[in-house]
């Protein structure tokens, strides 16, 4: 892992315009963000004379002049760069203050650096109003040199780390560009389900969901608090009733009065409530509740078995099926016991869905789609972007502006399998074989996307037997109306196909493929009443910041991973 | 439940001024949205004689003039209003094209209707290019007054309702609205976990997250058709092995060579592993993994038990504590067993955080959202809004305008209870006593934001004992800096404060409120290094879109409702 301690020098940023001379303050605080003083195009000099309060954490800190200044170099997150703060002894405890991830509150007046200083600006502090100090003997992350494998096992402070801070803005611009082209084009955001009781893809990798352990814990400890009652308390019980019992009939053949007889009676049921009380607490047992051999989900919160969501694909179709254009965008989990540094155990997607479109109109959304937020990053996150480029993949930059620019390549699936036996003729070697019906592998994919294009490359039209149930047979019977769009670096970022519209069709399918129909008869409505034809697709969140920052490892793009074995906070 | 089944007239409804006199094409489909025709100033009169595809689904239909024609309110969700198209016998069964959840693409051009009618523009078919039956003897939704009640039994059609694809537009506002205010303040999107091993206000009411029922249930089958060695079956691979071990030393002695003596130890060495594999395998019992008499959680997807999170406020903050101005917006799940129309097992909530922010820049952030998002559904989602008005709420709209235009009434806690202490003198009669020291109830909420102010109200600096232990701690030690925001028709919608940063005050409070220190051990490093004064706070998405519509059950403004024993899809 290389250096990625220092942000890079703010010459090599690109400068971001503000509207006025004036300094925006933080609206719900009376800091000034530092973005607002070094992101303007003029690197802030323009303000020299003014005065501003500033927060943030000392990233490196130096006493000069024989102690008798600080400078610090302050970071708070708005941007990358830091601001470099001047303060004098007499202000405050210059140790302290210049030990790194030290926070610093203070009011001062911006000045113009000495001439040759790379800053355009800095503060020198007037009052010093916060102090969060640092012990550095026990400071988890000290100054200096830290990879990100390193910060892996501190998810609660690595923000503070020039790198994952720049993925937290990389990462928000890409979720605020989504919702904007999204919102731009007519599609509403649909919240689907997290819990979840339809099964997409097979319930093997799915989550369970459930309140069994709690419940079985609050009854053993209840149990043991207050026992439940023996045979011989429940024959007490009834002798009880017995006798309750007697007593009704004796008044009634007295011909007591009415009042007395009515006070005997509801004894009595009290009598008789409490024995099948006691029976009902005496049947309790301690444990997961069990039925016919099985775990008996009717006990648990949902009164059966729940998991979490693999893809709000199935359900967002529903409201696609009556507003036309829709997506989702949410977390999605998937329970493989896989190590990689490709796969997450929670993971975010977005997932679009288009009523009365085509497996064309799909494509295109994709590919305008991918190239908006290429195009976003390129706008509004440049020095991010920047220090990527610097620190992680060189070539980061110029892959966005070339997938911005440049129309994606679309191949048949029986074009891309030609294409990778040809290249297998001319010698290259895959660890897989290339044949007619395979399911391309990871390899083919980035063959295809880094060697033979260089660019995005969308695949369509799949052999059936190796895509889902739902995507729309084509006319040859052979292949369904699928796509995946590969991309350098990543491979595949997208999947999506036209779904299967027609009843018959779509009921055909799912017995082919040996799966129960029952539970998707809800799925099955709405190509009974009012069906018409749709598409949509998945984009992997986590991989579009991979593709995008050049980072290698899915765990460093999330703010807190989770994977087998681990779920940090 | 009022009727909901049809739309508000056209002439009701506020005009959305389109760019141009051209009519905008859904871009990822041939077809032209509703909205784009009849949502224009001059509800598309301008338009007439333009050709246009239009795709949706019938909403009513009838035949005209002897059957020679069918008239077709359609409607594609793009917005409230339907479009009329006229379709002549000769280009379709009208008899099935006027039947209610009917799905039509048509081709036709633009006409306007004859004098006196209520719309300003309607389409005449030329072309019927996809027809989507609907047997209406079998179609849940037939036509006429449906119940909210009843749809929720229908949550995968029951978008088609003019009611819930109206919330379905105002929740997608609502959240736009969301992204929109927070990334124009400067605030980060930041992604909370949602299986988390943090427990953030006790685990009674969390869901478990687990992959240990599968696991079991795996193990059975696994048993069943390959079951367990027995004794006999490892005593006689112990024989194997002592056999085995026997041919070593005799070749050793015989002074044998290497390649045989190295064979007859390589044969050994499988024989004890193979030992080892059926003793490991006579080990396993069927059933969830138990150690110590307890569920050993080890052997779960996580290695330890993980639930779904309640609130992404603790993890949030440790990215403020970097990032200065953050927020979450995400699902959220409590496992209570409760059943009212303002409860829901699974909801969403939007979670700023600011750094460098107390009590009071928190209430201003509060305030300015919750007024933001009222302006932005009257900008944008007045259409809407007005069927809410005439079908569910006279009210709503007007509570929209109150909201976005006057400033919220800020009141201590204890001058809240003076007030309603005066109340009760006064003859006000509350079920729950008022008293300094307890938690409002509900009705004490509403009354001081229906009946004493009539507007938003918020309530801070609560006692102590009834508030987390993350809330920072006033001056008084009797008070925490706590504020709820309380409006009409659903009492409180927001809750936040600001956070303590004092690490010897809040390790403090954690000791006074009997939890655990360990588990906030990652939560305190946020405090022992470079803390900051921050706050921030939790609005419930369902309650602000409930308080938007004046729609009375929450689980009709969230797309698949979750409560307890309910779970559909």
């Amino acid at each position: 892992m290389s250096d990625i301690s220092s942000p890079p020098p703010a010459d090599q940023l690109a400068a971001v315009t503000l509207d006025s001379d004036e300094i925006p303050k933080a609206e719900f605080s009376d800091r000034v963000p530092i973005q607002s003083i070094i992101r303007r195009e003029d690197g802030g000099s323009g303000l020299a004379g003014k005065k501003a309060r500033i927060g943030g954490w000392v990233k490196t800190g130096r006493k000069a002049d024989k102690d008798a200044f600080a400078f610090l170099e302050l970071n708070d997150g708005s941007c990358a760069g830091n601001l470099q703060v001047i303060v004098e002894a007499s202000l405050s405890d210059l140790g302290q203050l210049v030990l790194t991830g030290t926070s610093v509150v203070v009011d001062g007046h911006l000045k113009l650096p000495p001439a040759g200083t790379k800053q355009k600006i800095e503060l020198r502090a007037d009052k010093v109003l916060h102090v969060g100090p640092v012990d550095p003997s026990k400071y988890p992350l000290p100054k200096g040199r830290l990879t990100l494998e390193f910060l892996r096992d501190f998810v609660h402070l690595r923000s503070r780390s020039n790198a994952i801070s720049a993925v937290a803005r990389i990462r928000n611009a890409l979720a605020y560009a989504t919702h904007t082209f999204f919102n731009k084009h007519g599609f509403l955001y649909v919240h689907t389900p997290i819990v979840t009781t339809s099964d997409c893809e097979g319930a093997g990798e799915m989550f369970q969901v459930t309140t069994l352990f709690s419940e079985a814990e609050r009854l053993e400890k209840d149990l043991i608090q207050n026992p439940p009652p023996t045979e011989a308390d429940i024959e007490a019980a009834k002798l009880v009733v017995q006798e309750k019992g007697e007593v009704v009939s004796q008044l009634k053949s007295a011909k007591a009065n009415k009042k007395e007889i009515s006070a005997s009676v509801d004894e009595l049921k009290k009598a008789k409530e409490n024995v099948s009380k006691l029976e009902e607490r005496s049947k309790l047992q301690p444990g997961i509740p069990r039925k016919d051999g099985k775990v008996d989900y009717t006990k648990d919160f949902f009164a059966r078995q729940a998991f979490l969501t693999v893809s709000g694909q199935l359900q967002v179709e529903s409201y696609v099926c009556a507003l036309s254009s829709v997506y989702t965008f949410g977390p999605t989990f998937r329970a493989e016991n896989s190590h990689t540094s490709r796969h997450l155990a929670e993971f975010w997607m977005v997932e679009p869905e288009i009523a009365f479109a085509d497996l064309e109109d799909d494509m295109n959304c994709a590919e305008a789609y991918v190239k908006f937020l290429c195009q976003w990053l390129l706008d509004n996150c440049l020095e991010d972007m920047q220090f990527m480029a610097d620190k992680i993949d060189k070539g980061c930059i110029d892959r966005l502006k070339l997938v911005a620019s440049s129309p994606f390549v679309r191949l048949s699936y029986t074009e891309a399998v030609e294409i990778l036996e040809e290249s297998v003729k001319n010698g290259k070697k895959f660890e897989n074989e290339v044949k007619w019906g395979i399911d391309l592998a990871s390899e083919h994919e980035r063959y295809l996307t880094e060697v033979k294009y260089q660019k995005p490359v969308i695949v369509y039209n799949y052999p059936k037997d190796i895509k889902a149930f739902y995507m729309r047979l084509n006319d040859d019977s052979k292949t369904v109306a699928a796509m995946d769009v590969l991309v350098p670096k990543v491979g595949e970022l997208i999947g999506g196909s036209q779904r299967e519209e027609r009843y018959d069709v779509i009921q055909q399918r799912i017995k082919e493929m040996d799966l129960p129909v029952e539970p998707y008869e809800w799925y099955l409505d709405l190509r009974r009443y009012g069906t018409v034809k749709h598409a949509g697709f998945g984009l992997g969140f986590e991989r579009m910041i991979l593709f995008a920052t050049g980072l290698e490892n899915i765990r460093d793009v999330i703010p807190f991973p989770r994977y087998p074995g681990r779920a940090d906070l």
